[in-house]
């Protein structure tokens, strides 16, 4: 392993990355074909907050917060810093104190696949963070690992300067070339969504509005007037 | 298995949904005699709602959410949606769109052993969601499963038409056939406890109120003045 | 195993007491060297508590609260019950009337490696609880543990009399014999915390303040311009 | 709950039976249409049983292991023991005195949704056992639950007489009415599975035995020679 | 915490030690009153070893392993290596080094609430370990921990010369103090169970041997002959 | 999401990947900075078995194991087949037809993130698997992934053609980029390591080897005769 730090990276268009923050997780994730999401035990420190921006990745082992020092530095207004761990861990590896740090520089919130700390501070800061656990237990600085290379984050591939979104649905992570494309689909399907949301507010079934019922049919599905109709069960 | 859609189940009596409602999970599960509570990691998606009314069951597969659209139109106002998949899934099945759908037939709530997306829309819109996790991870509508046909929910047996109450202590499943005298156990239950709660506000101990100190006397419990007396620990 | 309940236990000094609930876990368990955190399963019911006080301890057997109703008696003004199980459990041992009984002799709070229920009634009597998970599940009273001898609970060595901190981060327990002493470090620690946060919040980097810089170069941290500098990944 | 033991229930046909267990669990599943599998916690104390039988079934409440003693006497030669728990549990509810008594009665082995313990002895008795956990902690008898009755264990819902099939990969309920067709059906898969088996021995590809190429194309998958033909990634 | 090894422990004796070797983790764990069983996740690394010594205690960081290399030096032949950590922690503390080391001091094997590696090595060098975990992951030597201090070992409290009995149902502590008294409970227990165990060999029913029939109908359980008789399920 | 096949992928030196394979997934990881570890829950389905070979990835979506077929024309003799899933799934997406067909190929084994079954057919074959889970849960071929990018399997990145090792420890993952320099190091390593384990054998401390002791002591490390000489615990 490198023990490196990158100090320039790419990152994504401020307008592709505003857009993908107003569309949220879902329709992102969706967007993009269902891959880049990040596993659901990252769950938010409070609710409501949705956020999107560039990662700034830091690799960082198990129980030792030093590389999100060296990250600080390295962040720009509208960063998010994402924390990979080498191994499972649930040390509380950032609170107030680095949440002032980075508040400083401009970053929008934090994901970390680790231990959060401080969080009734974090709250009443309303910096937003995404955690594997919410944990006081607090970390060395003893080991190098690396900040802005790519990095595994709960189960999702983050390279520096992918955009990062999050909400209350998870995180999900696109590729910085990708983004703008993403974003145009992302759009569309919000505005299809929009009409289905009417059709379905005013009663329409899905099986009629997606044409269901006949590829059900043709899978085999039977309607029954009751259960003394079935076989088994 | 049989891929059906039972379309008439029979319903428990609104007055008895109504008052197991009032009681709530914690009374409910006592008075059926401690079963038919769903897993605890089926957890609510905000705070404070508290439902009851017939179960419209599903069984799903892993991934797929076709059987949902099939439910929706078999569900009357006043039933509550649950879904069991054939094995451990967290995709997130069920989202705004199927919401408004099932709101406009007034179903009442969810209740899925398996993900939920879009929870801050579904707070904001007011339906309640009881899941194993939130995850925008889409699903596919590729495999057939059954609607209305007996399914376990998070470990709990559920048929259709089984009366289905969900706080914030979780999910119980009270069967059609016994609700009314449940409805009618919980009510003696509460009544109960309601002196009880008195009696306990102005200071009486449980130790006094159910008559335990002989009985824990007979079982070998003794009390010493402090650790000097202790043989072990 | 003693089947005992000792009725006199060492309590700490009330100002300690509460200087600690004023510092917090994070900070109380950073000056006790990290140490008496129990595992971040233990989660809040609601968010905001924060509480400090004397343990009374109880042993008890998985789905048997029977001990909870022999502590109550034993508890004092200022002291918060903490329970531990002789195995992985996680059923509803304590409720709305337990908590009505241990309020009236002025207990602070729960800490519980079991489940929790009737939460809604808990969350509006503002009694907190820190719990593994909640459940409806009831317990019998068939059998004997223990009150106020040295347990377990999440993890955790907790001995009656030891002080319990228990906030939005988790729980920390400091044994009574070095409370005064923690509470002084506690002191120092967040008094050098308030400096720093200013720093911080000046934009000045924890590389500087620490004085990191040249640890980082000795230990190998290389700064490169861009990925294209990398070797690898 | 009805606090009941069922004297006599409905037996699968031996021969079924037998048939079933030839095939093993991944077969049996696949040809009753993919449902009826535990859940994949469930894991047997050693490697290489396989059994079938008809299912007797315990309800039984965390930590007692009451009603296993009354199900032992109306166990018959050839039956499987299944034991369900109103709540998470994994306390040892059994160990070498119950296998023995049950092995004197002829009954194939033990399915349970909590601990079991002694399996040094079960594995030299040659007594299988599939379990969500091994524990020593021992339980008590105290409550009533029920045996005999329809209940979910691991996630599957098992009737009293359901066909239980049990290997390294898990455990299988097919309901008795069923059980005589999935057998003809998995006899039916096995066979087909012979052959593909040789075809895929002599190297031919799932691509064109099943003949998937072209709906693999359809459905948009493009070959690219190599990664420098990738628009990401 | 103090950073401390304690040189001088107090150790069992060896002949209650053997005979508690010879019990076994189950019966022990009964003889005791179901008390000092460390969580079933600990699994031991290979079937059919069974150990029982006196505890050499290590408190240990999260991803640090230094302590151990403290205790190894405070070991005697007897002796087993007993590790908590300071927070949840998989990595692989310990591999086949430390265990020729430690081997060659006669210490029995090892009980660690993390991770452990090489475990080829260990089963062909016959050196047993329980562990949380199998993992490479290596560890850092940075931070102090303490040695032969009382310390919790997957939810079990150890104290410097308790006795550690491990076997494949688990792991579970006696303190030295009561060992010998442990020992003869044990020693009676056993006979008893030699007692039962020919009984159920031979056919008899737990009902008629612990005399239940009775105290069951006293608590209300009902037979009926076939499932035509209940009223509900 | 590019829905891909990439035909062509390097492959690592052959007897670089023999190397690796000899030094075992400890001493790899070790040698390349202790990054490239699969998450410990990824076990092997029979002990004894230690793999290496150049990666073959595969994305798949849940329950849904199509990419398998596309992925085994594009196997070599030598390559290990390495899936990852777009979100946690169990299910047993791999067994003994997929097995008879990638070893007719010349594939070394398997390492997936999901459920694999047949595993008692897979042992005697003697075809090494590790993988999250054992399920007989069947699965669809109805979604496309892709086949031969990057992926992430149980935490760990990996790109097509880069090296996995795999043993009873657990998976490693070697960049090819980097795997011959890595092979030199753990070559180095494993040397010292032969002697260490000679000085160990012979009962010197890793203390005195590794010169601790000094260390040690200015870190704080206090020795004390006896339990009476601590401050607290």
């Amino acid at each position: 392993m490198q023990t490196v730090a990158v100090k320039n990276i790419p990152r994504a268009d401020a307008d592709v990355v505003s857009r993908l923050e107003s569309f949220g997780v879902a329709t992102v994730h969706e967007a993009q074909g269902r891959v880049g999401l990040a596993d659901p035990y990252m769950r938010p420190i409070y609710a409501g907050a949705r956020i999107a921006g560039s990662a700034v990745t830091v690799l960082a082992h198990p129980g030792d917060n030093w590389m999100l020092h060296v990250a600080v530095e390295l962040c720009q207004p509208g960063d998010v810093l994402v924390v990979g761990v080498s191994a499972d861990d649930t040390s509380g590896m950032f609170g107030d104190l680095l949440a002032t740090s980075v508040m400083s520089r401009g970053v929008k919130g934090l994901v970390i696949d680790a231990g959060v700390r401080d969080i009734r501070d974090l709250t009443q800061m309303g910096f937003p963070v995404w955690s594997r656990a919410v944990s006081a237990q607090g970390t060395v600085k003893e080991t190098l690992g690396a900040v802005n290379v790519p990095i595994v984050c709960a189960g999702a591939r983050v390279s520096p300067g992918d955009v990062v979104i999050a909400d209350d649905d998870g995180v999900c992570i696109v590729p910085a070339s990708t983004a703008a494309d993403v974003a145009l689909k992302a759009a569309s399907r919000t505005q299809n969504e929009e009409e289905k949301r009417e059709q379905f507010a005013a009663g329409e079934l899905g099986l009629d509005i997606y044409q269901m019922r006949e590829r059900l049919a043709a899978a085999g599905l039977v309607y029954v007037d009751s259960a003394a109709d079935l076989d088994e069960y």
